[in-house]
């Protein structure tokens, strides 16, 4: 799984039907240490976070299809967790 | 999935028979800002996307097999909206 | 899908006995203006391909076995058709 | 499968339910000679992995939900085991 | 499929129980030409491949797992076969 900041969310009317009601937020990845790498990306949630927040993402369809409880929706990620803290040795 | 700009399509007469009345479009992933990043690649449409319009875009075959409702269609990537905003925070 | 030029092939007289009478194609990541980019792969050809050709490559495992009609072929992707044009906007 | 340093968990208290009583644990790919590259991410662990234990990690989702024997549970990754030794020739 | 060169194995004692008695081969991939690039990374192999050896690797998991004959194995690569000779044109 990836650490990542929720930094906005995008807004779409014309898509796949099984996106209806499901918000879709831009997240960045980000190392331990809160700096950022590498591009953003859209993700869907099952934990309620919003923007600002620091969470776990992981980052491959089939996994992420079985958090929604969906095999059937098109997603490629899931946001899985809310980090409260890193703990680094 | 990523944000991309449709930017062109692809012409292919023979092909993988499944292929057959399905559009070719190529894609450009775009960060939030639209800035271009990365290689162009090439993804089927679910959601009637144009040359010019700001998609969506799950990038995993299973995922993508899913959204076509065809488990045997050889895509790895798959167009799910189309995107009029994208809010930041 | 990523479009590719095909390079060369691979000789491998031992090999996972499913490869037996399969062409193990090398393709070359290409970008729509034809600039290479990125490293060069092996994959395996379903439309009859052959060195020189621009073609359209599934990069993803389980899509691609699916295409060859056989999904226990421990491949990770495939070509899926064979360029005639690509149209820029 | 990478081999990485684990040097780190993450505490999440609002999360995806199935992650109750899994350890989540930062690890950082390195190379043979011990020297680190990319970035890190988060994993689980089925064989008691600690801090500073180097490991190989399988990265790739379905592979890694059998290896925890739950086929539902949304990861992308899993340590599968402890390196004693890297023997190169 | 990467063409990778094997550079060396690993051991690790504690492991998931069915790596066991399934040796652990390093492999660095390289380019047509033999240089290499990218990460080395390690993987299970199939047709008898040793240190020296220029192979192919599939590195996909669930298709990896099936060249095992184990869709349980936790892997997300396999070396397919061993390269006699590159065919450029």
């Amino acid at each position: 799984m990836l650490i990542c900041k929720v930094i906005g969310n995008v807004v779409a009317t014309k898509k796949e039907p099984k996106f209806k009601g499901k918000k879709i937020l831009v997240v960045q990845p980000i190392e331990v240490d809160g700096e950022p790498y590498g591009n953003s990306f859209e993700t869907i949630d099952i934990v309620q976070a919003g923007v600002g927040d620091i969470v776990l993402v992981t980052v491959q369809g089939s996994s992420a299809r079985d958090a929604l409880g969906d095999m059937k929706m098109p997603i490629d990620s899931v946001i899985v967790g809310i980090i409260d803290e890193i703990q680094m040795d």
